[in-house]
């Protein structure tokens, strides 16, 4: 996984160079290159391995998920949104650069994304269309951006499961889904192999904003890197403030078998997916 | 023209529905459904009908860049950019809804016209991408992000004729160039047009942007719906900062002429862009 991590860090710094207006493209590079696991693109590349496709054939769309990710990152730690100051250790990119610079290069990432599949992708019209349509369905109205408005809207309102899900669904199992129908689609796996891949990129990203929400309970800044405690501080929508940390922990692990089910299934074997699903339990139990 | 754009305002209707969550489709229907001219659609159908194409096949890449432009301008009005209160004689998006909704709604804009390019575009998929390229150039860090950035960076800095081009370029004629050369592409229009076209974007594009410039300091509210006057007042980088209200209008009709010039080398008969053309002429002399 380290070695899949090593690619990456090294084409996103490739695919992002330094050019004029160089506010713009160091903002975007600070925040893109601020490290963190690369978990979105580490699991679209292993997706099309697991497909029988070529690695490399994945390496524009998986970085573009992580431009996207980064994107949605800039714009929530806003003033306007979540207002924070700190993310993996370094200072948000409104707090290093401006206000506006972080809008722009909010803005810039999405598109880079796009232009990046285009481009670089070495592979038919039709399947890069393809994977396009993925990458404009979890950034969009119907994604990431659905997610996040319902829950900046939520805050300090009564809390309801339906809207819970419906907020972790958008927020973060969206753009899992995205990262892993792209993978299989740039494979050629087939619709039956897409619909798993759905199923699983469900049940692994709401398990994963859960043990996000678990840990905003239990740990500290020196350990995540980023304000912690501050969800329910603020009166958050989450899934510990419904449930309470034990229960959290089940539901957690009971979305987790489900993901092993998948794969057994699909007769999928992925010693990064396993330990994908093993850290996400282990971090929930601390 | 007008029945152009009829049609236009119906499409862009109709591709936005109301959808959970409400907040976030209102927000992006109250700014694409403002009204406005709609000189970027009308401009994309026109040069595709004027390179032999059928406009139908056009239509959802003119109303994608209809989005892409309405997010430019949620954006650019939000307090950490411009700061204004009202476009178009009603509120800005961040002061009808709020400050998070408008930064989420444009969010929302750039990736719903990528999705509508490959959701409702009868094209094959080749010509399809060649539009999207044309569109992720005009959003992102090439094109009006660039423009955008560095016009913000300026604010109060010793005025400078090459960086006031390059801002005017990126701002306006970036997305002239991706509407038109898109038009152009549906169409099946060859290279020698489509350089044509982008030479064409370039003086109307900037043309446009100077007496946009000259308006700032000539007219009022009530004639623009727009606070006036605020360029100079905050010491904007113009046209008319530069080279003052004369200059500016021979520098508009030189570019003009050109633009002309163009269309008469290439032998385009076109009554919509000959009025436009007039408008922009007619409007700076006042």
């Amino acid at each position: 996984m380290q070695e899949l991590i090593d690619i990456i860090n090294k084409k996103l710094d490739e695919y992002i160079p330094i050019n004029y207006p160089e506010e713009l493209f160091e903002s975007m590079r600070y925040s893109v290159l601020a490290g963190g696991k690369r978990l979105r693109p580490v699991m679209c590349l292993e997706t099309c391995r697991i497909f029988g496709g070529n690695i490399e054939d994945a390496m524009p769309a998986a970085c573009a998920f992580e431009m996207l990710h980064t994107q949605s990152l800039i714009h929530d730690d806003l003033p306007c949104m979540d207002n924070d100051d700190y993310r993996r250790g370094k200072l948000t990119n409104h707090k290093k650069f401006s206000y506006s610079t972080a809008v722009l290069a909010g803005d810039a990432l999405i598109s880079y994304g796009t232009q990046l599949i285009i481009e670089k992708s070495k592979l038919p019209s039709d399947v890069i269309l393809k994977v396009l349509q993925q990458y404009s369905l979890a950034a969009g109205a119907y994604g990431i951006i659905a997610g996040q408005i319902v829950d900046i809207a939520m805050e300090g309102k009564p809390y309801d499961f339906k809207i819970l899900e419906y907020i972790h669904t958008h927020k973060t199992a969206d753009l899992f889904r995205g990262v892993l129908k792209s993978g299989a689609i740039i494979a050629g796996a087939n619709k039956e192999q897409l619909q798993a891949m759905d199923d699983f990129a469900q049940n692994l990203g709401v398990a994963f904003q859960i043990c996000d929400d678990i840990l905003d309970e239990t740990s500290t800044y020196e350990e995540m890197g980023k304000t912690m405690g501050k969800d329910k501080a603020e009166g958050k929508l989450t899934y510990t403030a419904l449930f309470g940390i034990e229960k959290s922990r089940e539901k957690l692990n009971c979305l987790l078998d489900n993901a092993c089910d998948i794969m057994k299934e699909q007769n999928i074997k992925s010693e990064i997916f396993n330990n994908i699903i093993n850290s996400i339990r282990e971090k929930a139990e601390k």
